[in-house]
């Protein structure tokens, strides 16, 4: 696990409120500017990384990953 | 396509302020509460959607593609 | 969670026929016009969209997600 | 390229209706039994394919991938 | 599931090392030249498949599924 | 883009040996200790982290992403 610069622009900072862990996989709960980013990750990666909550984490995401909506329907723009 | 409502919680409500166009794929941006959100998408999809910079939109991604990372390293917690 | 239209044209309504859950994560099986889909998505979004058994619902994914192979191997064209 | 046998159950037989190409991604449209699934790849990835319009192919996805929806919103169930 | 050859090129071939099972997802590390590859899959999947540790398995994966990073920061090249 | 360490232990370093740039995205081509690894991103974000073929850079990627197979079907194992 080296220490990167990631090329995604789309990296929020924020704060761990809340792990829920079972035995493969677990869930987070990152705290942001524009409210809660949840993550599925390995339970395996949070040990590695000693995440607790109350910690400062960033969440990341690829832009390939993003969906783009519209409220309510193509009509309403 | 229909009017829905998606089960992930990482929805994000904000404004288009750029669109990036190339003939298959386009980057859209979206300004939230957190930042600017990219999303690269498939240019039709755009033109389904009629979206135009200065529309609002919501950007959302699965729980599943978010990475959690560290500032600095694994012991700066 | 908001009601909204979004860009993917991979949308496919079916029915739920299949729920397998467990803490973090759950498997969802909807069956479609091609046959049944599934998707793995966190418990709590389940409960958050009320789906049971039975519901209608909508299967969706980016074409970025998608992987084209052929049947057989390269030669068989 | 080997000839493999993928675990995904997410797979979808169909013929190809569509190539639009760019030089780095292009768009494949498959004409399954449930519809059209559009997927994006890499321009290298069909030419080592060979792919065309016409031909037969697999589309297919991972259930992680996967966005469950509902018609309408929350309360139509 | 049909036997296939499919368009990515990121395909890896190695030996089943790990599975950590859980009732929705496992967690399989496939040993390569590169070192470990880490999956999450579904469990019935690795059933499907009837994977166990010591087989040999093609790990493969999406172009656009792919970080890149630099080591240290963006002034270390 | 800050300088971060990645949760994922899917991160094989290497030598960029191919950019293939397009106005939205680029292609780029990792050479690890594996073989080639493929990156479909935005071009912008190859800018930002300023890669160059010859530049060192780490090619990251989650554990979700990847799928499993068998060389040549379910029976051969």
């Amino acid at each position: 696990m080296s220490i990167i610069s990631v090329n995604t622009r789309n990296q929020f900072q924020g704060r761990v409120v809340g792990i829920n862990r079972s035995p493969v996989v677990s869930e987070i709960e990152v705290e942001t500017a524009a409210g809660i980013i949840n993550a599925v990750v390995t339970t395996s990666s949070i040990e590695r990384l000693g995440l607790r909550v109350g910690d400062e984490a960033v969440a990341l995401f690829k832009a390939t990953e993003v969906l783009i909506a519209r409220l309510g329907g193509p009509g309403n723009g």
